[in-house]
């Protein structure tokens, strides 16, 4: 998973895309990088990190011009990325600044095609592809000078040769004036939103919190299947070329999005809460019952309010986290793990010891951390531990973007439907599972989400081969 | 403020020793060290920053020996530490490692005593000339050998010599074997305490959730005006060597303390719960009425969860709180700074638009933050905006290791009792503000408290000549 | 002034051009940068420093490829590079490696043609102009699958579009081979080698002891104004394609290369005992006297040798040259400025003590060290303080790579000729001083050599305006 | 080896001592440490790398006092030291800093002592035990307030209980006033000179180049078993505790010490340049001849210089020194290697073609280096390559500082007399290696010279256990 920001204003843009880009350093912690353009030069400062460590401030300063490009990057399983892999990327004919966020499926061939017309592919990233069809596709219209067709034809060779999810912000020069352009795939798997800042500049973004640091104003999103063009003081030119059924990604309403954000559906938080509602509701169906709700830390507190006010009964803080992570000098020994764990979360023994307790979380990828919390609360005398959790059961890996672990790691993946829950109260040791239906979560969305992650429906194809090459990358 | 681990066990503590000491990050991000004893030699690593910088991984296979101590400092305000000034320090005769927690108010005089008697102070931090007055002490009595009298009479010099508060580790050879040592000033004005871990060993610490993280087992408080030694496979010795009333510190219970921790009078969160439980009775006494309960980040969700129950309103989380602080590159304009605080602490417009609401937070020092968290959701039109504390007024500063501003800084001193709320909502913008009472708290509170920050009745006498020297070096 | 090795070889070239590169680091210690060419990407290491400090070992290994470049840079006055700026550069359409030694006059001039092409410059360094205008001139033929011809265009388009010095290596693929191409301006006024190495494969550098230390054989000089094509286990190609009359550097000879190169009229240690053994003839001819032929570190000794042999007297090491450089922590007053000095170049007292004392030094430019030298052994009570140069007075400032300061700073700048010595001697406090003749250089020297720094007579025209762009720059 | 300066004087003295430490960089480049006594505190800063390195710029002006010492470290083989190894120590009790030059061979018998009376020793470093003696021996007089004939006492101490060879410098408080001590072990093996300096104060140094650099005066030698005490504005006071039969050691004539210092028999290169002219005499008597004569670099130019004066056949610069050193990332094959030491010594081909040449070099230990200089020189073609060396052979290891490996990795050991100079030409391929006759070397020095490497005569006796316990240290 990544994110990215752009912006184009009529003064230095380089602060105020550090501090939008500080809003969406939830998105990626691995890598970061700030990108400028200044009618005469393309700057870049990129690096290793969170924001702070691969963007020093003394460099700041050397990142010239009024449009401009900040990155941040997850770290994905398997790859071995160094600083010259990560985005935002540059040519230097024509100059072009780009980056995105999703996943390119089909990196291999368009490595060839590129190839075939001369130009060479330096990193292991999957922008770089992007942004050389992009570019190679305005030098073929014309050396300089390009126009809004000339995007228009370079974007939608985009759309037709790159295979995947893509939300892409690129900063080039068109009629002669520093332009932002974004862009997504034809089902816009992947968020991109934009809109107005204060003085008249334009922000585009992966999530609308980046809008609100600079006190700007959420205007639309990034089109799927078209471009947005944005310049200082003009308004936006919208261009559609072929857009298919929006698929937006059901996993960043549920986990990866800040609760804060506003995607095609409204705010995720509340979402959330209409998840965990609904949640409620089928819990209690079951005529299952707890005496406390719990939320596993870090992001279900909201949603375990809500699940114990349509219960009706009361919910506290069962965890206490520890705000320093850091790294953990760990012995190879069963006692050092569980400490290990207990230090990144205390469960409270006046909590646990005698209750029935409910513990809700957003989701359940490889299980493995949820069974070593079961197995500490165990030893504080709860009465019951009952699990719930407000998304349906992962059973397929993504390729899209969201960095999950293959199927053979998927703790609910392999089992017959009405085997499932029987498998996890024992792997988990707890009285009851229960997720959310699909029924339930397509009931409260609004959107018509790509849930590929819990039904196998991928949007975009994804050949065989293409998939054991991401599965063999993620074991690596 | 600060905090320490003590372990002694029959195994290399090392290991252990980092990740209890990790549960106290929370008390110190300045610096971190860990020494131990390994029966031939003294080991120390200490450093600047978070533990995990300061204490490599590669260097903690160097640190030898079955007995050691680890600390974490925070940083106070206008002092300049080196490296050289982190603790734990040490001595090589008599061989004596420790650390400490509080702040001594004549290190002048002491400074002066050992010079006096050979001894030259090296660094800029308390902890060594209470290290050397305790060495020194040893030494008179004999050079080598030393037993439990020999302790005893240097504990007493200690209490006797050194003035304000203190919660000590030392860790040295008594009669024959690796010993750890933990004292209190004769009020106990700093918390310490004590237990068994797994395998027959002992851990000190500032805090419980210490030996939580060890699955060890919570036994009893560091002795105020005494000490306890302790030694692997061997039952506690505590001496007492005159304890005066305690006065444990009222600050660790409503802010410092982790929420998890058990202190002299119980689980700190469960204080906190009745302490906003009360508050919520004093509010509702004044006829006050609200919409909504809403925490300050980062620590008041539970005292807004317990306002809420009291009050029969619901509570909401408002703020989206960066979980990536980061240092920030900062224009010097009035946008820029109210984007960075934005960044930190984004308010969520749907729970205050329209609404009366009601913040809730631990304590208020300078009030320059409160004041700007105001100001950011005054613009997302709420209709009426209520304040509520759940300690009492800050009104005169701390010299037993709170780091706290001098009175000049403190938003509540200086104010007349009936003209406080007045000035405060005008300072604030908000409808009302409400401490809690001091006689509320009392109630509460089981323990006789030191509460100097709130009243001015100060446990341990500081003379006008301290004081200044305090107030100045914080200026600096 | 810089420094540049090419290597194609059949198997992976990175090690060896890494020791290859080591042979020239005297030609540059600012900075350093490695790059090769494995047929589907082009891989890069550069950064500030020595070589060891700017390219990691751990980083060789990525360089992978049987083709590549590398580069040191000496610290020009008054630039500020960052590693950005440190060369080879790359472009990725086409594929292209170049790295070069010299100075581009007309860098404005050529950016604004880029511009019009589409071609955005990154940097502040002139081998990018150079490599986009190369670069550039292909891809107008053709986009993808060069031939020799389109390197023969490539190249011309260089020699005509960029003024000044320059001595080229690039990488490309060319008839579908990973190739090695060399060429140097009209006039060769900067040094460029090549030869064979053992197995088969082919070096280009900036002088020929890089080939030594891989134990390779000296085949010719890069052509100038043409180019030589080098392919793994194929003879080398050389194309001409304008040649001027040659005008190698003469300061090359005296002092920038290493004593043990070849240049175009022999072994440099061969010409500076000539050089010398002249002077030793042109200073008899005045009949002045000495004692002792005393050489100034680090690099007269073999010069004093020569002179002590024809002037029949012996030579002594009068100064112990400090192995260790550094910085030093230097105060602001004179017994510490001297104290520097002697830190760096300590005379022996016997050496200098009730003699009559012949100095003999390479080149005088800005004169200040050799004052303060004189200075220090005017101390040691000598009878008489001669100083011989086996060089002409330099008058005039160089525009084509050598870094020197402005004509203000030169000392031997703006005298009359027959007042010169007079105004030397009062100057360094010496009983006489010698330069060179300029016919006796010509004499000694085989080649016809560009002198402008003795004659002010400039090979390549320099304009009123790029003289003053460049002046002010040196002056920064 | 090391080598150490210690400065006390009326103004602060930490800018000077860095000076004079940098003059005897040579002596050590493995750590580096200064420490400073400004009346109240003991100030330190040390650690790994050259002086530059591990003095930061930044550290000094925290570096207060007008008395202090600085320290430089040599690689020794074998030893794992950390930063905290680095010289030099310091006590609290009585406050004293402390550093030396030499090797302690009683080390474990010293701990054990010191144990007992209740020190413990940090570190891995000879020097720490030193200064426990020295210290404790003072604290058993009187805890504070030490007058001169504590310090005899304390000397006289070391002098009885440390085995091995000493030179040593401290600073610490005597008779109220900042005091510098200097003394040797009863036999002064390692060098150690003091001097006044400008505005007087007095320097003691390993080398008497230090004192040049600070333009001062030589006075006199470090009193062997004595020692010299040194106040600023006071005359030196010197006390004998019981000298022996002085024995300077002969490697620092040979090789150690800087050409331009003084030892007890006067200025280093005249020794080195008698040595020459010595040799070459009964090179002269062997009935031998050479064409050419060539000095291995670094040093021998000024031996060569003599040899070639003596035997009437001109010298000349054969190889090329790299002054670039820095680590080469080496690939494990054979052409590797042999370019490495080519990048480091260069031969010039006309040097060595078709001549006899006359190898010089100081001394041979190893022979490793001289066994692959030859093998490249070979390759030029050389008629006859004869190898002389101004120092008898290398037979037994060191024991007292000089790093040398054990006796099996000596090339000069283990050969009957006779059969000496075959095997070595067989090994070096030589036509002849001529080493100093050992009453050579005793003619020339005027001083009794401690030479066991030469003998194997040493002058302290070094147990059977001692002597394996340093060998088996030296092979790790």
């Amino acid at each position: 998973m990544c994110g990215f920001v752009g912006l184009v204003s009529d003064t230095p843009v380089a602060p105020a895309l550090l501090l939008a880009l500080q809003a969406i350093q939830h998105r990626g912690q691995d890598q970061a990088g700030l990108g400028t353009f200044d009618d005469r030069r393309l700057h870049l400062v990129k690096g290793d990190g969170l924001i702070s460590q691969a963007i020093p401030p003394r460099a700041v300063p050397t990142l010239r011009g009024v449009a401009g490009i900040g990155h941040v990057r997850y770290p994905t399983a398997g790859s071995s990325f160094g600083p010259e892999d990560a985005q935002p990327f540059r040519t230097r004919q024509p100059g072009v600044l780009l980056a995105h966020n999703g996943n390119v499926t089909n990196v291999p061939e368009l490595e060839a095609q590129l190839r075939a017309d001369g130009w060479i592919v330096l990193s292991q990233c999957d922008a770089e592809p992007i942004l050389l069809t992009f570019a190679s596709a305005l030098t073929k219209r014309r050396p300089a000078g390009h126009t809004r067709d000339d995007v228009a034809a370079a974007v939608e060779e985009v759309l037709d040769r790159v295979r995947g999810a893509f939300s892409v912000v690129a900063v080039l020069e068109v009629d002669g004036r520093p332009t932002l352009v974004g862009f997504r795939d034809r089902h816009g798997i992947r968020p991109g939103c934009y809109g107005r800042t204060p003085g008249g500049g334009w922000l585009a973004s992966s999530e609308s919190v980046a809008l609100d640091v600079l006190g700007g104003e959420h205007v639309g999103d990034l089109p799927a299947g078209g471009f947005v063009m944005l310049r200082h003081g003009e308004e936006p030119v919208v261009v559609d070329l072929g857009r298919r059924a929006p698929k937006p990604c059901v996993f960043e309403r549920i986990y990866f999005a800040r609760p804060d954000s506003q995607l095609e559906d409204g705010r995720v938080n509340r979402q959330r809460w209409r998840l965990a509602r609904q949640l409620a509701r089928e819990w209690k169906r079951r005529g299952l019952e707890a005496d406390l709700v719990i939320p596993v830390p870090d992001t279900s507190t909201p949603a375990a309010m809500a699940m114990a006010q349509e219960l009706g009964i009361p919910t506290r803080e069962g965890f206490i986290k520890n705000r320093y992570s850091g790294r953990t000098f760990i012995m190879p020994d069963q006692a050092t793990r569980e400490a290990a764990l207990r230090l990144k979360l205390n469960p409270i023994r006046e909590m646990f010891e005698g209750k029935r307790v409910l513990l809700v979380d957003d989701s359940i990828v490889r299980g493995t951390t949820m069974r070593r919390i079961v197995a500490l609360i165990r030893r504080l005398g709860p009465v019951e531990v009952h699990l719930a959790v407000f998304s349906p059961a992962v059973t397929n890996p993504c390729f899209y973007g969201i960095d999950m672990p293959t199927r053979a790691e998927l703790v609910a993946a392999g089992h017959a439907p009405d085997a499932l829950e029987a498998a996890l109260c024992r792997y988990f040791e707890t009285e009851s599972v229960t997720y959310l239906s699909l029924d339930g979560l397509r009931d409260v969305l609004s959107a018509d989400v790509c849930d590929a992650c819990f039904t196998g429906d991928y949007v975009v194809p994804v050949s065989a081969a293409e998939r054991a090459a991401i599965e063999a990358e993620r074991r690596a």
